[in-house]
């Protein structure tokens, strides 16, 4: 295998165009915009770049790194360029809706779904080594031919990624709780914390705001298209843990209101707990 | 200006002692326990230590660095061991009850609240320079002399940490917005994931969680103490944000289900529009 096409270059497309530049491949790049493409020339994201999607042609391998209304689209486009081994993969965060509509259209099709997000998008703010020690789940189905799957693989671990595998409803239900719920979460923060009428008060909040106001706004405060997208996209399981989400802090509420100090205790401690479990490096 | 007592070796306690040391002052440290105020000695986080409070005889300033709720009795056990002249501050997350308390006791009172946390406590984690950069309010009254103010804002300043000043109630108001509400709704991300009943689901989900709900997630992995004694002291105003951050987050639930795309992207843009204001550093 020489040749890998990177249609988006994006953080992500850029990053990867990055890690497989430097590990020999050719990797060919392709943005909407000439200066993306020229951007991605000089920082070594590709050996070749344009806009053209013509491009992909000779590719072993494509990655769609659109945004996720893009993907099913661009490998519409992509597909007549194609030779007939070749393999497509894509990077959207959501995969329930996506993996059958590009199945369809290209057998060699494996889902994927790097995740390395950042507060920041775009080329600019691409990374080597951007991958390393990340989650990367990839969505076969039983329709998915084990060698494109088994391609994939191969590349998402010379990433340094952990490698992880699951059926794309099953996977938009997981990011539902852990990737798209704490962007509602997090932008509900600021935003209440934006509602204090009183400006003096906002102000003084705003300066004694410190790491954990960081962190727990970080994602957040990151692309509204993101959010958007992942909203629209993952709607249902989305909306099922919002739900689960309001109940679980009406819960905690109650007990502040009713001044259960021990059950508060109790109820955090569970958190402090449970914490941990989301923290431990997958095995590769 | 000689020495300084510092009353509760915790993570707070021990980091002020660390750098205070280095200064050149005499610190004397104590602690509940024996174990800790040798521990405090072996680190460097004090010159003399023991578990007697009338170690504090002679000091000039005097650090009461227990949890909230021990503040007060700190203070009434300290007091018959001090000099005239001596200045009593403390470190405590919540201040409306505690200063008029405290000063009522001492008039050389001046509350403080260096805000410096991490998830885990104790002198264990006390490091040097925890303070540099971070926001350390404090809160005088019309009581307070200007020449104690004067004191505890120097040590303070010669922290690294960026002061900033307001009335106990203010200070109260603003934290329950970027402290105390954050680890509410942060303990209950991680509790709602919990909820998830698929077995399988919830392991997918917490080998994919990933750097943003790590961040997300941070404050309300804390220590449970920390987050029970918020709630207990400041429950007035972590109940108004409470309520705040709920209608804000039903509102963006409202546009999810009503497939408001247009105002969901305003929505998170405001987020990610407001979010800056916090993380800029105070001027000193």
């Amino acid at each position: 295998m020489e040749r890998i096409a990177i249609v988006g270059l994006g953080l992500i497309g850029g990053s990867l165009g990055l890690d497989l530049t430097r590990q020999g491949y050719t990797v060919v790049g392709i943005a909407r915009r000439a200066e993306t493409a020229l951007a991605a020339l000089s920082m070594g994201a590709a050996i070749e770049a344009g806009t053209d999607v013509a491009l992909v042609a000779g590719a072993d391998v494509v990655f769609i790194c659109t945004p996720i209304d893009a993907v099913v689209a661009t490998a519409r486009a992509v597909i007549p360029h194609l030779s007939d081994g070749a393999v497509i993969t894509d990077v959207a965060s959501v995969k329930g809706k996506i993996v059958p509509q590009v199945a369809a259209l290209w057998p060699n099709f494996v889902g994927g779904h790097p995740m390395a997000g950042k507060a920041e998008a775009g080329l600019a703010v691409a990374e080597p080594g951007l991958f390393r020690c990340r989650p990367y789940v990839l969505t076969p189905t039983e329709m998915t031919k084990p060698a494109a799957l088994e391609l994939v693989r191969a590349i998402a671990e010379s990433l340094g990624a952990n490698l992880s595998q699951c059926h794309p409803d099953q996977h938009d239900r997981a990011v539902a709780w852990i990737s798209h719920l704490p962007v509602m979460v997090s932008s509900s923060l600021i935003l209440a914390c934006q509602s204090e009428i009183n400006p003096n008060l906002l102000a003084l909040a705003q300066t004694l705001a410190s790491s954990g106001f960081q962190d727990t706004s970080r994602v957040g405060g990151g692309v509204p298209e993101l959010g958007t997208l992942m909203a629209r996209h993952n709607r249902a399981a989305l909306l099922d843990a919002l739900t689960q989400y309001q109940a679980q802090l009406e819960q905690m509420k109650t007990l502040i209101v009713a001044e259960k100090w021990d059950a508060l205790h109790n109820t955090l401690t569970q958190a402090q707990t449970a914490r941990p479990a989301y923290l431990k490096v997958p095995p590769a």
